[in-house]
């Protein structure tokens, strides 16, 4: 079952049926190097999270972990969610966005799109990027887009993420605070607020919209906003697969762009950010100018025993590589909740 | 499992896993405000069915219909199987050819087809079809119509359809009494008779066929006719999706043509047509001058203990919204009966 947060409903269900191209943007910031800001990914090697979802999405493997046994058996990447539905109801394509990442993906085959960007810096430092390029980069880039599947979902993999989208946010004036969700059940907020503080004490009076992201924010959002942006003047169906975070990119473009037609634009997200108590998807989504056609899967892991499952539905996680997306295809395609939580299980023996 | 009405059984066999684009043709005749002619339908509100099963098909929602609550506790629409089939298998898109219907129907994003056509007059009275120009419509769109699907199942909406079909077939010659079905399981002969009776009374000797259709006919099996002539000149397999009435259809383009290369040209229909004792679809299609790919799928509702499916296996119902050519096209792609009747029951509640 699918369920509607805003915009028309008739979006989803045209989809049905409908082949779709899975692109996985991936970045890094280094905010995810400040010490217990984020839990996506292993202790040590947080910068690690994109490149080794890439490498899971496609692959079925961790290809740039030298030391598996080191996994923490802790909350496991939103990947695997991604990547079962993929296993029972393949996308006709994945595709990696890289968006900088410090770590090469090691993937054949699949098409990976390398726009030649480097890891941005921490935001407590000013994340040093140069947004306005990077905007029209993503924007210039969606008029040639195309892509093998009927439309697109656009999911990403950026831990410290939801601190990056907060902070961006906040900067461009939105009134979001509580509004946005973490990886954490119960978020670290003295680390994320004080990270936050820094970042927007970095930004000067009277500053620029371009500006202020190039100290606050990081690549996947600014250069999915321009995306977002280049894909709404074309006839292409394009679903944000993310909660929060991807709720920010289509901010970011409601501030850049005066108009944006977005009767083919979308948000699929889990029903862990959705029905979340500690933020608000659908309060950022209806700050927009514009309507986001925005559903979650009523999917959980109910059917499961197993208590790395288990921390999902008591909130930690919650979204991520595309997660709600895979989902909502998935359930829009016939797949069962007892399908799908087999097949995550399998993962984890 | 799929058996052989006529045909060349390795018709189907070549469309087992083919992608189908899904066409809903729907059209009012005032034929069905006649009194108990038929019970495609609410009583009263018959004239809506069209608009309400393309809704069904499309979003799961019936919109058209203001006051829910009064819809009797009769025999479910064949819609809930079609619509079944496309939630666990689902078509690559959902089309509907919107032939002339009471009320615009409320969907969105879904290609609709509006070729600018009134509901038809009651066949008592002299239809009042430009049943040439409307030949012509169906057989020019055609030419240049391109689906999603690798091939196309046209299926029908037509609430006292098998009433304009019987006249239709009678008027053209054929000799065709008892061989038509109804929806119902007792069909209310008299009330039929006589409205056909009175509509055959209209032609004159020695009418023209389009003139004799345009008194007898309704609108959807005039322009699929049209459409078959059409797209029978191209490489595109078209199943006809339903019974009788698409028997009708294909005895329309045989009079109309000289000629027709029927290779590409399908019919599916349900077991409860294909089995029914009151009706002959295989004998209307041996009347044709050409060979029909006609298939049923062997679904009931034996599995089923709910007594509004109950009736389906009673002879009530038997078809329409296209339920045989989805069932055909479910059953080709790995569907069982048991996935089928599940999804249908979860509908009812």
């Amino acid at each position: 079952m699918i369920k509607k947060i805003t915009g028309n409903r008739d979006f989803a269900e045209y989809l049905r049926g409908k082949s779709a191209s899975f692109v996985l943007s991936v970045s890094t910031t280094k905010t995810c190097n400040i010490p217990n800001l984020t839990q996506a990914g292993i202790p040590g090697l947080i910068h690690l999270t994109p490149t080794l979802d890439a490498e899971f999405l496609c692959s079925g493997e961790v290809r740039s972990l030298k030391d598996i046994a080191k996994t923490p058996k802790g909350v496991p990447t939103p990947a695997l969610i991604s990547r079962a539905v993929h296993l029972l109801k393949p996308f006709k394509d994945v595709e990696i966005f890289d968006l900088g990442v410090d770590t090469k993906i090691k993937v054949d085959y699949f098409k990976m799109r390398d726009f030649a960007l480097e890891p941005s810096e921490s935001i407590d430092k000013g994340a040093d990027i140069e947004a306005k390029k990077l905007y029209e980069l993503g924007k210039e880039f969606a008029k040639d887009y195309n892509p093998e599947g009927d439309y697109v979902i656009l999911a990403e993999s950026v831990p410290s993420g939801t601190t990056t989208a907060l902070a961006t946010a906040l900067a461009l004036d939105y009134d979001c605070v509580g509004k946005f969700s973490s990886s954490f059940k119960n978020a670290p907020t003295n680390i994320k607020q004080e990270t936050i503080k820094k970042a927007l004490g970095n930004i000067k009076a009277g500053e620029k919209v371009f500006d202020k992201l190039s100290k606050v924010s990081d690549n996947m959002l600014i250069f999915n906003a321009g995306f977002v942006a280049g894909i709404a003047k074309r006839d292409l169906p394009l679903v944000l697969a993310g909660g929060t975070q991807m709720a920010c990119v289509y901010m970011i473009a409601n501030r850049m762009e005066e108009e944006l037609d977005s009767k083919n634009l979308g948000l699929f997200t889990t029903k862990w950010v959705a029905e979340d108590e500690n933020s608000d998807i659908e309060a950022l989504l209806n700050m927009l100018g514009f309507k986001v056609n925005a559903f979650y899967a009523d999917f959980d892991f109910s059917l499961s025993s197993h208590p790395a499952l288990k921390l999902y539905d008591q909130g930690e996680a919650k979204e991520g590589v595309g997660a709600g997306g895979a989902l909502v295809y998935g359930l829009l395609n016939g797949l069962s909740k007892e399908d799908i939580t087999k097949k995550v299980e399998g993962f984890l023996g």
